[in-house]
């Protein structure tokens, strides 16, 4: 099954973006009359007919409206500080996604190296994980922040608040499953540190905002590894019941 | 901590290879007297003194051997279709090692679209995510076979053996989490298909080679993605109680 994104402009009409517009007409050679699946980054799965076949801005009207398709019954926010190397990055971003994330919240801690962030490229790559794992909700990609500025702005926030970080700071760590377990929650938060681990600051603040510590268990993972892993514990204990 | 792989030669002393012995001597700039922390690949670390700073071929004394080190408290035998694209395989390989993974069996399905594979680049990942995820046992990478020879040499085999595939045939599939739950063997078994996955002929053999049937969860996961998630589900049911 072929998705391609697009937003409904007007009267049950969608326009498709040139790429999109492209690749649906010139690459797949879709003409006019053909159905096609449209997804509107929000959730909704459009069933359309194409009705206008321009390589440049290709026009499908609306058949009928299917929300929440192949939505996860959970609302996952990762705020997981920027690698080094950009590739982890994008590539957690891809498989986050595919697994099952609402929002990606790039953050930068104090012991980061990366400080600086192009987030076409994310955006891209969300929505075509989207696309190619059936979803019709793009994750949303968040403005970069600081830790700190991160764990002030979810003092008040509901949900399930957790931060993993490699050390016991007051607190002793649980396992991310045995908390999972133990919430029913709808959202779940979860920060994740940069290659040199949170500043005992950092998680200070973040439990004094309500943020439970956590441990991803006895190996030592990367921080893209430790973000996928997060986000697969999430997807397994909230999300596994149904199967595809 | 930075780790060295070498085996032990004689009475209690190390051979680097070539490209360990260059790393420790030449770019780490290693002299005799220091410490360094080797790794055997089956399982032992050894801490070591350098007793020979050759840039071609160190030589290390062994002061204390420490067995199972970092080890896992399961043995998980990956069981997986190549993807066409043999990047997404090799990060694949590189993050179960992370993760925990003992060994991984690359398997052709009649499906399947790729039927080559070059061990020599998937060894060299499997041994330096071991590294860098502090492990002392390389996963071992098995020769690759056909999925119906994988499934016939696993006739006989123990453990708990599960194959993913994405449609039921005969047994319903059941979750990948509740079967592990319901089960304390040490050795698992996971067969992942291909990119137009397992035929019913292979799903129907390997249920009558006692391998039962799994989902993993609601989401669309690309064969790559889906081996990482069940091996993370195997980490998380069985390896997440102790911390790093």
């Amino acid at each position: 099954m072929e998705l391609f994104f697009a937003q409904e402009v007007e009267g049950g009409l969608c326009r498709l973006d040139a790429e999109e517009s492209a690749h649906c007409v010139r690459v797949l050679r879709h003409r006019e009359g053909d159905e096609l699946h449209l997804i509107d980054g929000a959730g909704t799965l459009l069933r359309c007919t194409l009705v206008e076949a321009s390589p440049k801005e290709a026009l499908a009207r609306i058949e009928e409206r299917i929300p929440r398709w192949h939505d996860h019954p959970y609302h996952l926010n990762l705020a997981v500080c920027p690698t080094k190397n950009m590739d982890r990055y994008e590539w957690m971003a891809e498989k986050a996604t595919e697994v099952g994330l609402d929002q990606l919240s790039p953050v930068f801690g104090e012991r980061s190296e990366r400080r600086v962030l192009k987030p076409e490229r994310l955006e891209r790559i969300l929505r075509s994980a989207t696309k190619q794992s059936l979803k019709a909700r793009v994750p949303e990609l968040a403005a970069p922040v600081s830790v700190m500025d991160f764990i002030d702005a979810q003092r008040s926030a509901e949900g399930l608040k957790l931060i993993a970080c490699c050390f016991d700071e007051g607190e002793p760590r649980r396992s991310i499953t045995e908390l999972l377990r133990g919430s029913d929650e709808h959202t779940v938060t979860i920060l994740i540190g940069p290659e040199g681990d949170f500043s005992p600051e950092e998680a200070r603040a973040a439990r004094a905002a309500g943020f439970r510590p956590v441990h991803l268990g006895a190996s030592r993972l990367r921080t893209e590894t430790a973000a996928l892993v997060a986000a697969t514990a999430v997807y397994l204990e909230r999300g596994s019941n149904s199967t595809i």
